[in-house]
């Protein structure tokens, strides 16, 4: 069931891989546990090589996948596709999903490297907020998926029904799901006088999900 | 790891539970397989006590499901949370765990139910669309997972900082995601006359993840 690359593949992630993770804002990490698979929600960042994951030390699922093959899927939902017939229904959407050994990062470089990189994945705030303290990086694992099992699939258009279907007298078509930005919710304790960053203020209105490049 | 309900708990799922499945759209299936787990997008459907996915009969993610324990996730992203440090950045979000055997549905009635559900979940279409034939049932496969092993996670508000970072100069609050279903897009081989069932038309403008009833 694993999908593995050809030779003739590039070493690392497509170029499709790259563009829906830099798209998603969440990625679903799967994990084995002794009572079986158990999948968390988790922010992420990338490289051009590797998935990056964090989390506290103690964090269960982060500890399960430390040397072991997991697996994460990010998924970005596009619309939903109503068919002629419920057997054709389907989703207009775009996935990744990135099968590997995670492994924990100790150098401490790399460790605040992916620690930002999961930080400023969907809008880079690092250098705007208070610096990490020792402790605070001492409390996180970050953990490296490398990116050479990696493969994307998207799913554009509308339905695809049987030509018989196509006489009948049944509606088929997609409904398009638009995620955006709100306006900022300040903190309730925030002192008088500070403006959100830049880049955090820009979010307002953006699209969550960028389109696609190839359209 | 697992999470057991003591005896003093309901047999089925909470009612968080029933909510944040009842607001998501898209599950992500966790299936253990020879080369580790894997994780799956896929629609669903619930009754009181079962969550339902469906696939093609070839589905091997859903064959790897059968007869084994998995673990269903359906997460909602409400927010981006901006701390005062990264250390404490977060999500605002909403989210289900269920883990349990998946049941392959054998009873033609049952199996029926089971696809009508999956269909209707996010909007009733079954009975608009043209009913499925003998061999789509066929070529499709449900399974059932109980909600008896069922968590909810709910993370609303904003940054919970520390209290020496709130008189920093760092700024600290939420950008809100708003996903609504824009205009309908209907299909381009869609014969003249033929108007959206008023179910589906609705959506245009509705929210995509109905905000939690407890606020």
């Amino acid at each position: 069931m694993r999908l593995r690359r050809g030779p003739d593949r590039a070493a690392y992630a497509s170029r499709d891989v790259l563009a829906v993770l830099d798209a998603g804002i969440i990625a679903h990490v799967g994990v084995v546990t002794p009572e079986g698979p158990v999948v968390i929600p988790m922010a992420y960042g990338r490289d051009d090589e590797h998935l990056y994951l964090h989390g506290a030390v103690g964090n269960a699922a982060l500890r399960a996948a430390v040397d072991h093959d997991i697996c994460v899927t990010i998924t970005i939902v596009d619309g939903l596709i109503f068919a002629r017939t419920p057997f054709h229904n389907s989703m207009r959407y775009r996935s990744v999903v990135v099968r590997g050994v995670a492994r924990r990062i100790r150098d401490e470089a790399e460790h605040i490297r992916a620690l930002r990189l999961v930080t400023d994945h969907v809008a880079p705030n690092w250098d705007t907020s208070r610096p990490p303290s020792v402790g605070d990086v001492r409390a996180t694992m970050a953990v490296a998926i490398p990116l050479t099992e990696s493969s994307a699939k998207l799913r554009p258009g509308g339905p695809a029904d049987e030509p018989d279907d196509l006489v009948g007298p049944y509606w088929g078509g997609t409904v398009p799901l638009t995620t955006v930005y709100g306006p900022l919710e300040p903190s309730p304790d925030l002192a008088a006088g500070i403006a959100a960053p830049v880049a955090i203020a820009a979010l307002t209105g953006a699209p969550v999900h960028p389109a696609h490049p190839a359209g």
